[in-house]
């Protein structure tokens, strides 16, 4: 797997400001699901705070609301059919971790686990603020840390190996990779 | 300038699912003005709802509060500067369009202008939530066009031209491209 070094929270945005795709972990009790989404962001700096949309009908939100914590964590290319795979089946009906042999390791600071197979991975605490209405969930970012080979320096140097990547979700299945970097000094 | 082709509000949400960054114009009265914002996501499909992060000092913020409007739209990488340059200036001390000569086009539905050199585009009003404490503007999608060169058929074709791409903002002035499509049969 990747190895995740610790960001400094002033940091955590950067992990995906870019916007790709995310997982979701959460855990409550013996209780633990997976989803992805697409519908997340940064929502302040200091502390660092995301938001991330979670329908009220589904099993994570249930752990999440009951818990209180999340994970948030950012695929690979060569992981993308995971992101895919856990929106198959209801978190209800079967483990996913177990019925798509997934990877985790602890988290520090929330009871859900991280995905091994990631380059970015936040934990984060659930703060009321009266955006549930709009199945919004909003977190603050309590531990956040990136694959030691491509965050460097505070920001990602993504490998030339489209694989190791991250991916932006299109929809009806489809990914862009993230592209290459450029500044307007380069274009 | 691109040619902006009507897209079903049901399907907004795909001009930027995929997470690129975004300009926001508003307008009130003779006033308008123009910030770039990255912190933005889809947060509904019907009626298409999205979430934008804007800082309650900004100009464009007393605008979109006083308007209760929004232009959102998504730039191609060959306006990539226009993000940055829109920054640099606050639209209290000069018109960013005239300082910046900004090719803009009437909207259908709002006051705020929409900028030509995007390649999507959405009209939006802004719904109250009780999420301005966070910085959060929630709207609407009231009209969303597209670069009819690239968005058929319900979707993103993205150019082989890189320069007509959507863009992702990292920080520090670095940006990547919206990189290759792919499913995970491709991969």
């Amino acid at each position: 797997m990747n190895t995740p070094i610790t960001i400094p929270l002033k940091d955590s945005y950067k992990l995906f400001n870019h916007g790709p795709v995310s997982i979701v972990t959460s855990a409550h009790g013996n209780q633990r699901n997976i989803m992805a989404a697409s519908w997340t962001m940064p929502l302040d700096f200091s502390p660092a705070k995301v938001a991330v949309v979670i329908d009220k009908n589904t099993y994570t939100r249930e752990l999440v609301d009951a818990s209180g914590e999340f994970g948030l964590q950012f695929p690979m290319r060569k992981n993308a059919k995971l992101t895919l795979d856990v929106g198959d089946i209801s978190g209800r009906d079967a483990d996913k971790f177990s019925r798509f042999a997934i990877n985790t390791f602890p988290a520090q600071k929330i009871a859900a686990p991280l995905i091994a197979d990631c380059i970015g991975w936040l934990e984060c605490k659930v703060i009321k603020q009266g955006a549930e209405s709009m199945d919004l969930i909003v977190g603050e970012v309590v531990a956040a840390y990136a694959d030691a080979e491509q965050f460097l320096n505070g920001r990602w140097h993504f490998s030339d190996d489209p694989q190791k990547r991250s991916i932006h979700y299109m929809a009806g299945g489809e990914f862009y990779t993230t592209g290459d970097a450029f500044t307007t000094e380069d274009n």
